[in-house]
């Protein structure tokens, strides 16, 4: 049905977000215009703080969900959680990592970062001698790192802190791995995820997803100061959720109203239908699997070092020798399938990215993967690399 | 078309935002994934950044697309064009005067505000004594208050401050105004508009539309500051803008791809179709005097006090003595007609709000205004006013 909508013929989007979106969601993103601060609206909203709750596998977890982008949940955490002049450490898998850490600087914070070598991660041991030498007010983590598909043990993190630095508060950024990678907030002790729509949650780009521990919250209510940011401000947003949390609409600025739509769609389809939402994870790394294996059994490396520390919505490949990505990406394109160029400027020209998550990891009868997988394989032989395997 | 979107019948929007959505606009916004780096998007990002231009009456205008609310425009105002300790004089014409100058302060500026009655506006004369006795970075004002529905003058407040205060910036913040009110940028010399989508400008909500002069950016250039905010920062957002205006994609946050579908789809019968946009202004100030006029045959008293202040997007009507909002509003909804309670915190329990701006305004064969009155009129005599005329 969604053919209406198309111009012209809709290429594959397989990049590590936006992602596939299904029609249900974007028929949602089409909602006729309804009031924000209608009693029906309200309960859609409510719908979504109660399900993203659900995704995110916590009871106490106070959710936030803005017009924004990802991004703007860096800003929410650096505003609202840390105070000038406080520590931060901050672990480094790749891009998003510098720029997390530019944001906090932005905010006050003392940023320590502890970083690998491209494809690989902070060791448990590491994070434990970082945590023993200074006392940070917050440690962020990014689960996915989209620029590397390095996949953060966000468990193992999590426990390492309440071993060492108990009153540590515990960023996941989760902008690549919500709706993707299971994500136990209370179980693990996470204190603030960081999401956006356009990825696993399979909406449209444009949401800010955020979910707070009440031990964040209780931080955020503790500071001496005020928050230097004011769209991103807790003190303006908290009494918004909390309202729309228990159905009545309440006003700051005015959400997204068809998007608040979209996602309550995906969310229904992601809580209450067959596949369940464990189900879906373990489809997640089903697809990842098969893609990386294929891949690397034609003779190509990726990006990523370790297998258990591997996305599993997406990989990041190294070209073979002699390829840069502009002989791979556009007769991937010429093939309808839209994948990314590189994004770590250490790697950049060496490197491309497929995004696996949503739709094209769960539904096995669009035939997303195997898709993915011919037209890399005839790219790779039009370039002129011979496929082991 | 839009009939199959919904699940139980539409209620006619006409709150001060959001507005209805022409069927277009919402097929855009229900637009499949595209990559926000593809060319394809980007020559469309481009086309929204043409035609904002054109609706602001600017050749020079820098225009900024990015996920938010309105709300977000002025953290770009306070964080990007006032320094910390910068003086900033606000003119409150209500609610949102008050919430931009509280935005200011959080960026560090010291705001002097010049208020006026509920329902009036500052005059030139203390515009220009406020102007004369301090020096201020920037002067902010309230196109249209959403709280009051007070039209301020920008064309002669611009002048005001180019004659006595030539270096100051103009920030006009234009979240209920862009679209259904003149803005002559260049002409006028205004340095920063603010403005939101869903609005005049006839999209879903969840972009915030701000355009800046090239005096604006030459202040934001000279900075001796960082910005202090990473989402809001032009350092970020302003590279990203002028590659998109060249027609090449650039990425800092992930773009609202829909929405940005959705506005080429608004903007495109904005600028392109008749009506004319000059046409367009027209029919809202018709529309407008049709309603107010209306309104006050019946006895009923407007918030605004000057005739020549009122917007013309929206109207804000005092109920009749001794009939509280709560007895018209829900009888508006009976009769499938979503108007707005109060917000103006002097006048709350007095007052409620009509919008009609975009299509309401515009398109007369949908016959929303005549809608509007006899819904009113109907509501008014079952709470038991008998209405004059």
């Amino acid at each position: 049905m969604a053919s209406s909508f198309k111009q012209e013929a809709h290429q594959l989007l397989v990049i590590p977000g936006p992602i596939e979106v299904a029609d249900d969601v974007l028929y949602a993103n089409a909602h006729p215009s309804m009031s924000h601060m209608s009693p029906m609206f309200a309960g859609v909203f409510q719908d979504c703080l109660t399900k993203m709750k659900q995704v995110l596998y916590t009871e106490v977890g106070q959710p936030f969900l803005v017009a924004g982008s990802g991004t703007l949940g860096w800003d929410m955490a650096a505003a609202n959680l840390v105070e000038p002049g406080e520590n931060v450490l901050v672990l480094n898998t790749g891009y998003f990592g510098d720029s997390f850490a530019e944001c906090l600087q932005v905010y006050g914070a003392k940023v320590d970062q502890l970083g690998a070598p491209v494809g690989d991660k902070p060791t448990v041991q590491q994070i434990e001698e970082a945590l023993q030498k200074k006392k940070y007010k917050m440690l962020t983590f990014t689960h996915v790192d989209t620029s590397t598909g390095v996949l953060s043990d966000a468990k193992e993190i999590c426990a390492a802190v309440k071993r060492v630095s108990p009153d540590t508060l515990t960023a996941l950024d989760g902008v690549c791995s919500v709706g993707s990678e299971e994500i136990r907030m209370d179980d693990w002790g996470v204190d603030i995820v960081i999401g956006a729509s356009q990825k696993g949650l399979g909406v449209p780009p444009g949401l800010c997803v955020v979910c707070a521990s009440p031990k964040a919250i209780t931080a955020f209510k503790n500071r001496k100061a005020a928050p230097t940011s004011y769209f991103a401000s807790w003190n303006k947003w908290l009494p918004v959720m909390e309202a729309y949390g228990k159905g009545a609409a309440a006003y700051f600025a005015t959400p997204p109203v068809q998007l608040i739509y979209a996602l309550q769609a995906s969310l229904a389809t992601m809580t209450t239908k067959s596949p369940s939402l464990e189900e879906r994870f373990a489809l997640h790394r089903e697809s990842s699997r098969k893609i990386k294996d294929t891949i690397q059994s034609w003779g190509l490396s990726l990006v990523t070092l370790n297998s258990d520390a591997a996305a599993n919505g997406m990989t990041a490949v190294y070209t073979p020798e002699g390829l840069q990505p502009s002989a791979i990406v556009p007769r991937m394109l010429k093939r309808g399938v839209v994948v990314a160029a590189g994004l770590h400027s250490e790697i950049k020209t060496r490197y491309f990215r497929i995004g696996h998550m949503g739709l094209t990891a769960v539904d096995k009868s669009r035939g997303d993967v195997d898709t993915i997988l011919k037209a890399l394989k005839e790219s790779l032989e039009e370039a002129g690399y011979k496929c082991k395997a």
